[in-house]
């Protein structure tokens, strides 16, 4: 990912200053936009992708790319959805989590079960932020990374983003792109905390551990108890506290 | 707020730990679902009020309360709003950050000029982080947090929410019940990173300076620089960097 688009300078204080992205992107599907989020640039198709899986609107990928008329802010994906996004209500929230859910029992999206393993080693959890690479958050301090690892602990591939989602959803766009899903045999890691939409987008890509640097919500336990999922949190200096799915654990 | 609400001791690795809790909150006006986020329970009426006023479809407080169908997970507020929500192409989004607009033109909502003052120190600002009770993220290292101060530095009123953007609105939703906006006179402090979206929900409440333990977004400054507001980050340890409306830094 080209590093000039993660962070730009700005004057601060009198000095140069590095400071991360935010722009809108739109998500157009058949020149219909469906969605707005603000996001850093960079990875603007493996962030539609990945959006669009998570929200179970595709189960492969599609042809993407960037809308010059939006400005290079639009991205445009080749339809069909697997069903009409209009067939359900579509709410809208300013909150990190869930929305576009028509109601309260229909926050989670359906996900295929995870397999029973890898095993891991706890020692090897605890180290995964270690080593995901953050060069923007190096540089900005005001960026999320979301990283895919192999059970042995190296890193596939990295995302970083103003959002946290949209982390995880570049990730798993570009997963989905390298015909990658799902993720039976790898871990993923997020720099920050845990919440229950981060639990459940890797619950759809089939990701069976999910490690956090942050701390856990009680929804997100709840989610990966009963979809099966090991989640830890608070992945620190050597240490990782399991919330759910510590038989993966050895 | 009630504590209890806030987190809830779960098993882990053996032993008891506590957790911040999340779970869905559906807003209706007039019996209609508008909006569901992933929220801590606990101020729930403001929370909807904050969300509303914040989006432009209230400019004043209304009758609000818990609607008992949903099992308290339902905030039920008397219309009629500003405008039709529906009127206005709703966006989903799954990133924290502007969604429901039906242009990237139109993510900024509008907002009344905000005034040149007051006037505050440096070191001030630097120790509002220090000032904001955060109760909840002492236990469980999950929790959001939003202060409302006064240009002396007196803490009015604080929320903690596991949505950094619900801490915002519950803050604002409670100064609306009180009676107290446009905040010409206060300064607001988040205890995490300053996004795109809460510079625009502190415009909207009239307050002309926002300070975050963390770091700024581009679109953050940029907003900021062109509300007039004073936008301060990294407040730690006594230090702040300004990034904006520094004229208010005497």
């Amino acid at each position: 990912m080209d590093g000039s688009r993660l962070f730009r300078e700005v004057e601060r204080d009198g000095e140069r200053d590095a400071v991360a992205v935010e722009e809108p992107l739109e998500i157009r599907v058949d020149g219909e936009p469906l969605s707005v989020t603000m996001r850093t640039p960079g990875s603007d198709e493996e962030l539609a992708l990945g959006f669009l899986y998570g929200e179970g609107l595709i189960d492969g990928p599609r042809e993407a790319g960037l809308s010059r008329d939006l400005a290079a802010n639009g991205v445009e994906v080749a339809g069909p959805l697997l069903r009409d996004p209009g067939s359900r209500r579509f709410y809208t929230t300013s909150s990190c989590g869930v929305c576009g859910k028509g109601a309260l029992e229909e926050v989670a999206v359906a996900s295929e079960p995870l397999p029973p393993g890898p095993q891991v080693e706890r020692a090897l959890l605890a180290d995964l932020p270690e080593r995901l690479r953050q060069p923007g958050f190096e540089r900005t301090g005001g960026l999320h990374a979301t990283g895919l690892f192999s059970a042995e602990g190296e890193l596939l591939l990295a995302r970083e983003d103003v959002g946290r989602h949209n982390a995880m959803d570049k990730v798993v766009g570009a997963a989905l792109q390298a015909g990658w899903l799902p993720l039976h045999d790898r871990a993923l890691c997020v720099s920050g905390r845990l919440s229950f939409e981060l639990v459940q987008k890797a619950a759809v890509a089939g990701c069976p551990i999910l490690v956090g640097v942050g701390a856990p919500s009680s929804l997100a336990i709840e989610l990966a108890a009963d979809r099966n999922m090991t989640l830890a949190g608070f992945a620190r200096r050597g240490s990782v506290n399991v919330y759910a799915g510590s038989e993966r654990i050895v």
